[in-house]
């Protein structure tokens, strides 16, 4: 990023980690930290956390490790936690409801600021402490309110037509808990949360384990 | 994996997309696809899709494409969906009920057997169709029954002892929720979901978005 240079997904990815890591430490009150030490913390080789804070412009020092205020600080920066974000939630089933009672977000700058559905016996409650909009109202209120991203909890095919709604009025960042892929334009970023392809990536390393453990029995 | 080699984490992350456009044409009743249309529906390149199934032994033939249903099946095999997976829930708050009332796990063959809680409130209440047993029955039910897959819903900070306990009484899948990093034996395997990391992601790119935004700007 610091020289334009596009940073990997995998990158990316292992920040919100750093971010925890380095959260906690500062918590501990520990100042600095040497990227090994870092590295058996987190289970990731030394060379390999150099590398990622390189790619950022964070050099530790020889003989001081990092300064972990500084790194927290940087970190936090990069990922675009130093300033608060609008989120509205769409679709306010029980899963939407997990997401708006969970504090972590709110801890980080991510505040439910409205909540849509299109069900009549859900409109109007109250989730969490916001009152339930009907989802017509879903244009008028991002043209008038500063939203920054918007969670859809909705199911496989209302969930396209919708996120279409939400890019046309405005939102420039899609939170997508269905499977569907967006289609979107490119100026949306769709980040994806697939509880299916998770539990599926766990039974491919189940199955492929139990495939191992076999043809070692066979050998022996 | 045909051939003994391992199969990097991309790839492994992409296989349940494959599985589920696969899928969506099987019910459209499209029998064969080239890569290249595959490659328009599922937004990935032709020759990375080719890659891809290389890496199973799944080959197209030149001039007909992939037959579909041969193909669903042996992604449907390499993902170990051709079995079933019996699964308990540790931590029966909200989000622990979004996942057991989620048909999506089930159609899939992901079955949900059990229950646990250790609030006294919530203990012998039911989710789903499933009554809420004892966290400190859990040990003994494990001991008794068969559970490929443990999803621990639980808050920081306790889970680590909790999945120790479900790692030594003999359960190999931890799908971990919260955001501590699991210290475990190697031969247990661990799928983590975390959503604030995944939110973070999003804002990540919501800011890299806007400083190149302002970057053109300053420059026209």
């Amino acid at each position: 990023m610091k020289d334009g240079r596009k940073i990997s997904t995998a990158v990316i990815r292992r920040l919100p980690r750093y971010y925890r890591y380095l959260g906690d430490l500062l918590d501990k009150d520990i100042t600095r930290i040497s990227s090994k030490d870092l590295s058996q913390r987190m289970g990731i080789t030394a060379s390999q956390i150099r590398q990622d804070l390189n790619h950022f412009g964070c050099f530790g020092q020889q003989g001081y490790g990092y300064n972990v205020e500084l790194l927290y600080q940087e970190v936090k920066h990069i990922l675009g936690l130093d300033r608060s974000y609008n989120v509205i939630l769409v679709g306010a089933g029980n899963f939407g409801q997990v997401l708006i009672n969970n504090q972590n977000f709110a801890k980080r700058g991510f505040d439910f600021v409205a909540a849509f559905d299109n069900n009549p016996d859900v409109v109007g409650t109250n989730v969490g402490n916001i009152k339930v909009m009907d989802v017509a109202k879903l244009t008028d209120y991002i043209s008038k309110n500063r939203v920054d991203i918007a969670a859809l909890t909705l199911p496989s095919g209302v969930v396209q037509d919708v996120s279409k709604i939400v890019a046309d009025a405005g939102v420039k960042g899609i939170w997508n808990f269905s499977h569907d892929d967006l289609r979107l334009p490119h100026d949306v970023i769709v980040e994806n949360v697939r509880l299916t392809d998770s539990i599926m990536t766990l039974s491919y390393k189940i199955s492929e384990d139990e495939i191992l453990r076999r043809a070692v029995r066979d050998v022996w």
